[in-house]
C-alpha cells in the first residue's frame, strides 16, 4: 500500500450528496489505478468481483492541494477510490434525453431540403486534407446532418478508397472493396443500369448494414442522372407525427430483405424503421427491390403494407428531396442508415462513372472525436506559442525551445507517452503566471501552477511529476553526488529561492512519493533541454500523443 | 404485349384461397417480367407505384401444359401476375416464430457446455479447403452454435485472414486488418498482457459490432492461457426464466461503451442484451472493461447494476462455459454478437501468440446459403452421372458428353447464364424417362419432360428453351434453308419421330414465343455437341452458375 495522504472528513454537503449515490454505480467508476488500468483507461474488474451490499462508509477530503475531491471509503472492503468534484459535477445521474448517443434521431439535426438552401455542407479536397479543421467540419456534417460533399476529389480510379481511408475504415461486400456504378451488360443489380432509382438505403439484405456509403464521380456526361438525397429520419418522425399507428407497426415488424446472385445469397430480417430501447428512431432501412416475401397473419399483413405505403409516399414528398447533381470531382459521403438517396434515369448520349465504396460510422465518429481533442488543446498550443514563449530568465533558448527539448528528449528515450507529455509541458506554469510575479516567486511555484493548470486536460500521471519536477531539483542535490555541481547558473540561482537542497528526512519523504522516480525522470531531460539552437519537432507534432492522454 | 396462353377460371377452391390473401402482399410478389427483374430478381416497382385499392379481379388457370399455377388478374390497371400453385402452398400468410431469421434465438441452437460433449464442432484444414460438405458443416455450426474449430491452419502470420476470406470479408478495425494477442510492452487493452480475461464480447463500443471473430493460434507453450467460451444466448435466455425483471431491464438500458487510446476514441449506446421488435434475443454485449459511465435517474441506475450483476453471475456459472486449450495451428471462429470468449492468465515460462481477426456474419451466411444451393443440385449432379449417361442413341458421345459439350460451347460464346444453363441441361428429359419407353416417343416428350424436371430448381428462363429445343429443330427446318442437311443421321431420324418439319403457320406461332430466340440458341449449341472426345469441363463447374440461377 502507498501511503496515503492526509485527510479530513468531507464538507457536510459533499458527503450527503456522495452518499445518495447508487453504490454499485459509483464503485463502477472508481478511477483509482487498480481498477482501471491507467495505459489503456480500461476497467481492471468484472461486476462480479464487487462485494455484494457495497456502502459508501466515509467520505473524506484530502489535505493536500490540488484539484477539489473526494476520497470515497468503502464498506465492507474498505477500498478507497478518489473522486474529484469536478466528475461528480458532470455525471450526477439525471435522466436526460441527451445521452451524448450520436446515432439516434436526438443527437442528429433533421431537415427538409429548404433547411439546406445555401449551406450543403462542402469541402475542397485539399482543404480537406490540409486542415483539421475543415476536416472535422465534414465529418461533423455526415454524423449531424447525414452527409457532406467533398469537392475536387482527383478523378482516378480507386480514389473512393483513399477518402474513406481519411477517416475509417472501408466496408468490403460482395460487390468487392469498390464497386462502380455504370451501366453494365449483365447487371446483377438495378444500380448497374441506367434506369431511374427512387430513394432507397443501400444493402438493407446485409446485417450489419453498411452505415456509410461514398460516391465519387469520375464522369457524368449523360443527360438525366441527377442525384437527390431524403432525410429517413426527418421522414420516420413526420409519420410519426402524422400516422402513429403506422410509425408504430413499421418499428413492430422485421422484414425479410435479400439478395442472390450466383456467388452470393443473402438475408436479412430488420424493420423499415429501427427505435432504441427508448423509442428513439436509429436506422432507417427502406429499399423496395429487395424485399422479400413477407410471413405474417394476413391482418398482420396488410396493417404492414398500408403502414409502408404511408412511410413510402411521404419519403416522395416533394420538399424532403434535396436535388444535386454531381460533378466529375465530387465525392458523396453518407449515412447509408438514415439518408435515403435516388438518382434519375439517364440517357446513352454521354456516360456516367461513379466509384462507390461502403465504411461505417464508428470509425468516423472516432475520428472527428480525435480531431476535436486536438481543437480541446488550443489554448495550451496557444499559450506556447503566445508571447510567454520569448525568454526563459538566465538561459540561452527560449522557454518554448527548452520544453520542445524536453520532450522531444524523454520521446527520444522511449519514454511512455504520460511521461513524454509532463516533460513536455513541465514549465507551462511560468506562462501562466501573472507577467509583474518575481522570479523568485514564479520559480517555487511554477510546478504547482503548471500541474493545476494541466489538471483542466490531463490526470495525475502527467501533472504530477510537473508539480513535483522542482522538488526533484532539491531531492537529487540531497541524494544523488554530484548532481547540483551540473546544474546551470541560473538553476544554481534559482535553488536557492526554491529553498536549497532537501534535509535528509525531506529527500526520504520524497523518495517515497508515488510519481517521485517520474519527477526525477522529467527533472533529467528539463537539465539537458537548454542547448542553443538545437532542433526539435513543433508543438504540433505532440498533438496525438497529447490527445490521447487528454481525460475522457 | 406478348400474347396470353390460353386461360379458364380457376377451380373454385384455389380463386377463393388467392382472394383471402393480402392485396398489396400478393402484388408486391408479383414475378412477372415486368415487376421483378429476371437477371437480378430485383423488384422494378416501388411500393408507391402500385394503384391505391388493388383488388383481385380474377384468377385463371392457364390451359397450357406445365407446372400448377393461376394468373392472377388485377383491377384497376389490369396488371396479370402469374403464381404458381408451389409458390402460394410455400409463401402461406402464417404468423410462426419460425420465421427463416437465422439471427435471433429461434435461428440457434443454445447450448451449456455439457451438451457439446464429444461433438465440439470441428474440421480439419485441408478438409475444410477440398470439400464444400465439411465446409458447409463448420459454417452451419457458426451460424447454429456461434462457434467452430478449424484444426491444423497453417502456422504462418496473416494465415487468420484467409480463413475469413474462405467465407467472408474482413472487418478492419482500429487493431487493423489483423492484431496480435500476445503480451505486449505498452498495450493499449488487456487483451495485449498476461492477465486473466473473464467471458466477455469484443468491441462492444464498436456500432456495427463486428459480428464474428477468428483466433488463430501460432505459439501456446506458456502455462495457462487456456480458452473458454459460454453461450450468451444461452444465459439470457436463462435469466428471462430465472429473473425476468432483469432481464427486462437489460434489454430496456442503452449503455455507453467507450474505448479511447492516442487514435481512436469509440464510443457505442447499446444494451447489454438486445432484442428484435419481437422479443426474441438477437446480440449479447458484455465487457465491463469498456462500460463508460452510465447517466440516469438513481433508481434506474440503481435497477440496471441489480441487473448487470444478475447477468453477470449468470454468465460465471461452471456449467455453462465450454473450456478448450488452443493448439499451434488451432483457428477458432465465433459470433461476436452472442458467445463470450475468456482466458486464463498464463506465465512468462513460454510464449502465446495468437492472431486475431474480425469479420461479419452476414458474409459467412451468404457462403453457407450458396454451399447448400450446391446440395440442392445433388439430384441433378446423380443423374448427369448415373446410369442414364452411358450411351445417347446413334451418336459417338454418351448423353452427358453431349450435355457437358452444350454447356460448354454456350459458355464460351459468352451466352447470359440462363442459356448456358438450358443447354447443359437440355436433354436432361432423356435421363428422366421410363427406361423401357420407346425412342421415339422419348424424342418427341423429351423437350417437355426435362423442363418439368428442371421447374423444381429453376425458372421459365431456364426451362422453356429445354421444353422448345425440340421444336427449335422442327422451325429451323423451315425457317431456315441449309439447314436440315446439316443435321446428323439419328437427328434427321428422330425429325420425322417428333412431326417433321413445320408448317409456316407453325413456324410463324413458334416465333412469336417470348423464348424462340432462346431455344434457337439453345438447338444450335445442341447440333454442334456430337464431337467426339472433345474435353469439357466436369458438370462441378457449372455448379456456380446452376446456384446462381435458383428459384428464391
Amino acid at each position: 500500500m502507498t501511503a496515503q495522504p492526509a485527510a479530513e472528513a468531507a464538507a457536510p454537503h459533499l458527503s450527503a450528496r456522495v452518499a445518495a449515490l447508487p453504490p454499485d454505480w459509483l464503485r463502477d467508476n472508481c478511477p483509482c489505478p487498480d481498477c482501471r488500468d491507467p495505459h489503456s483507461g480500461q476497467k481492471l474488474f468484472q461486476i462480479t468481483d464487487l462485494p455484494q451490499g457495497l456502502a459508501v462508509g466515509e467520505v473524506v477530503e484530502p489535505s493536500a492541494a490540488g484539484e477539489p475531491s473526494v476520497e470515497v471509503r468503502w464498506v465492507p472492503d474498505g477500498h478507497r477510490s478518489p473522486f474529484t468534484v469536478a466528475w461528480l459535477d458532470a455525471n450526477q445521474p439525471a435522466d436526460s434525453a441527451l445521452t451524448g448517443d450520436r446515432r439516434t434521431e436526438t443527437g442528429k439535426e433533421l431537415w427538409a431540403a429548404a433547411d439546406l438552401a445555401g449551406r450543403v455542407p462542402e469541402a475542397g479536397w485539399v482543404d480537406y486534407l490540409a486542415d483539421g479543421v475543415q476536416r472535422a467540419r465534414v465529418l461533423d456534417a455526415v454524423q449531424r446532418l447525414g452527409f457532406a460533399l467533398l469537392r475536387g476529389v482527383p478523378l482516378q480510379e480507386g480514389q473512393v478508397l483513399a477518402v474513406a481511408e481519411t477517416f475509417g475504415h472501408v466496408r468490403e461486400t460482395n460487390y468487392g472493396r469498390l464497386f462502380d456504378v455504370r451501366v453494365e451488360p449483365d447487371p446483377n443489380n438495378l444500380a448497374f443500369t441506367s434506369a431511374r432509382i427512387t430513394p432507397h438505403t443501400d444493402n438493407p439484405y446485409r446485417d450489419p448494414v453498411p452505415t456509410l456509403q461514398l460516391l465519387h464521380c469520375l464522369v457524368n456526361s449523360a443527360t438525366g442522372g441527377d442525384s437527390g438525397l431524403v432525410d429517413g429520419f426527418a421522414a420516420a418522425a413526420a409519420l410519426r407525427t402524422e400516422d402513429p399507428e403506422s410509425f408504430g407497426v413499421l418499428t413492430r415488424t422485421p422484414v425479410p430483405f435479400v439478395f442472390r446472385d450466383d456467388r452470393t445469397e443473402l438475408r436479412a430480417d430488420r424493420p423499415l424503421i429501427d427505435v432504441d430501447p427508448r423509442g428513439r428512431i436509429r436506422e432507417v432501412r427502406f429499399n423496395n427491390r429487395s424485399i422479400g416475401t413477407l410471413r405474417l397473419a394476413p391482418p398482420a399483413l396488410e396493417a404492414f403494407y398500408a403502414a409502408y405505403r404511408s412511410f413510402g409516399e411521404l419519403l416522395l414528398r416533394p420538399g424532403l428531396r434535396l436535388d444535386l447533381r454531381l460533378a466529375p470531382g465530387d465525392c458523396l459521403i453518407f449515412d447509408n442508415t438514415r439518408l435515403l438517396h435516388a438518382r434519375t434515369a439517364f440517357e446513352q448520349d454521354g456516360f456516367r462513372h461513379l466509384q462507390g465504396a461502403y465504411a461505417d460510422l464508428d470509425g468516423l465518429g472516432s475520428s472527428l472525436a480525435v480531431l476535436r481533442r486536438a481543437d480541446a488543446l488550443d489554448p495550451l498550443a496557444e499559450l506556447l506559442n503566445g508571447p510567454g514563449a520569448a525568454e526563459y530568465l538566465g538561459e540561452e533558448v527560449t522557454m518554448t525551445e527548452h520544453m520542445l527539448q524536453a520532450g522531444a528528449l524523454a520521446e527520444a528515450a522511449g519514454a511512455p507517452a504520460h511521461l513524454v507529455a509532463a516533460a513536455l509541458l513541465h514549465d507551462v506554469g511560468h506562462f501562466a503566471g501573472a507577467p509583474d510575479e518575481g522570479a523568485g516567486d514564479t520559480d517555487h511555484r511554477h510546478g504547482h501552477t503548471g500541474a493545476d493548470l494541466l489538471s483542466r486536460w490531463f490526470g495525475p500521471e502527467v501533472t504530477e511529476p510537473v508539480r513535483l519536477h522542482v522538488a526533484a531539483k532539491r531531492y537529487l542535490c540531497t541524494a544523488e553526488p554530484g548532481y547540483r555541481e551540473g546544474l546551470s547558473e541560473a538553476s544554481e540561482y534559482t535553488l536557492r529561492l526554491q529553498g536549497g537542497p532537501m534535509t535528509e528526512a525531506e529527500a526520504a519523504a520524497f523518495a517515497a512519493l508515488p510519481q517521485a522516480a517520474d519527477a526525477v525522470a522529467v527533472r533529467r531531460w528539463d537539465e539537458q533541454a537548454k542547448e542553443p539552437g538545437a532542433v526539435t519537432p513543433e508543438f504540433g507534432h505532440f498533438l496525438p500523443l497529447l490527445t490521447g492522454l487528454l481525460r475522457g
